[in-house]
């Protein structure tokens, strides 16, 4: 029986001390140094092997390193195997963090000083308070919900959207396709944290943007294939939007030479949003394979009729 | 007995409607057109006309519009004027918000990404949980205090410094010179919200750097003089320092042509950290004058001999 870690050095390093203290009756390999394939029962990887059911004809759960299960393609992975997202401390975090850097930036024109600094000119340009502003969030869920109720402490009004309905206290939220637009309408501030389904892809367009308040700005740190880079940059210049910070774009990385490069009302960071942090990540893990072990439901089991 | 308003167009605007309906029997002049310059009593500016105590010779509180009073020149005010700085929460809000940006903008590296984008390059660099970083404010006023509080909410490890001792519930402080080196050898990420008096003009400078761990960052949102600049260049260049986000420059503006425009490692902001709201501003000179006429202490009366 054993554990595969396929993925950087340094969680393989601290996932195998952890395991050593927490789990000693498992036992670590390190991909691709593999002693018997079929002795494999747990896998941890962002991208695991194709043919996976063939390598490793006993897996029981594959882990994804990341919060997102996106990158795998389900199809090649076999029925009985259960698939979990990341769901860590340390994810969620970086995340919350991200958000909070990228609604201050866009609610306090952090852009045009950018710009205005690479121009050499000095002006200070009038700011609302951000009690005046709303940060609308789509996206309900492990990191979407903690990130709403961070901004919310910051001062800021606060409603959210998800594909089901949430309750949350004391904020508004919408559900479905159908309250999309009233959703949209009371947003100065899009922040994007859904999952990428065939419902998601494309959603961040043109249709969109235009039911946003004239000038409104978005935070994408969902996944690239979710926004369409033409339909942000077509939308900026007729100033339908205001500004945007995007973590994530289609294709990722974004080519050199690409148009969003350059243009001053839009930062770009790679891909960099939230990490998963290899002490908490691993963490995570033992939990889980804990609790496979004495047969409890898995933290962040994904389900596969949905893709997340 | 008058109370005139040298300022914005659009504060005398909405101080002249909270006097009409807070003081009605306030008489508001709009400078500079004084009926009787012997019946004012109160005056609200950034900058006073010079000749004080000669064109109002009846004058009672002098009200800077800023939090400040270190543009004032005390020596041209007399003795039996009260100098007033400005206290309101838009003022603080605005501050807080700023801090709160600048120190999420260094934790998470985001002038690097700014630079990087400018160079069309895709490269994602770890970063530390919040909770691993220690932010330390100089100043623990009005200003201060609540960014410290708004800070440590974020997660960071928090420490302050002032002049004379401040307890603050679960806060290490300093306080002194004496002090000031342990606060500065703990500080990750130092946050300068001092008034500018004798003591403080230049204190940002070299000596002070090499006292933080190296490659800490610096946020600065006090007053330009206390900030030498030249030094500033040498400890980024040395590695000293990581990083800086400057609000306030010697000279202001800052020269088109100055080298710290085109630093990728400095981002500079036109003194627009906080500007003073008209709407709470007002409210605030409302409440002054009210305890003026009832004999109350007036909120954020200046002491001369500190000169803040």
């Amino acid at each position: 029986m054993s554990f595969v870690i396929k993925s950087t050095a340094e969680r393989a390093e601290i996932w195998s001390a952890l395991f050593a203290a927490h789990l000693p009756d498992e036992k670590i390999e390190i991909w691709p140094d593999i002693a018997d394939p079929e002795a494999v029962e747990f896998l941890a990887a962002w991208v695991p092997p194709p043919d996976l059911g063939r390598i490793f004809p006993n897996l029981k759960v594959l882990f994804s390193v990341g919060a997102g299960v996106d990158q795998l393609d389900l199809s090649g992975v076999p029925d009985h195997v259960q698939v979990v997202r990341m769901i860590e401390s340390g994810l969620t975090d970086g995340m919350v963090d991200y958000v909070r850097f990228s609604v201050l930036a866009l609610h306090r024109g952090m852009l045009r000083y950018v710009a205005q600094q690479r121009e050499q000119v000095w002006q200070a340009h009038a700011y609302r308070p951000a009690s005046t502003l709303t940060v609308g969030v789509m996206g309900l869920g492990q990191l979407g919900l903690p990130v709403l109720q961070a901004i919310r402490a910051l001062g800021y009004g606060c409603q959210g959207w998800a594909r089901s309905r949430r309750d949350i206290a004391g904020v508004r939220t919408f559900a479905g396709p159908d309250e999309r637009d009233a959703f949209l309408a009371g947003t100065d501030i899009l922040v994007c944290l859904l999952p990428l389904t065939a419902e998601t892809a494309g959603l961040l367009a043109r249709p969109l943007f235009a039911r946003l308040p004239r000038g409104a700005a978005l935070v994408h740190c969902g996944r690239g294939r979710q926004l369409v880079l033409d339909d942000l940059m077509a939308a900026l210049d007729e100033g339908m939007l205001g500004g945007a910070i995007v973590d994530v774009t289609d294709p990722e990385p974004l080519p050199a030479g690409h148009a969003l490069w350059s243009r001053p009302d839009v930062l770009i960071t790679p891909h960099t949003a939230s990490i998963t942090q290899a002490d908490t990540g691993g963490r995570s893990i033992v939990e889980n394979v804990k609790r496979y072990r004495t047969g409890e439901p898995l933290i962040g089991l994904v389900d596969r009729t949905i893709g997340y």
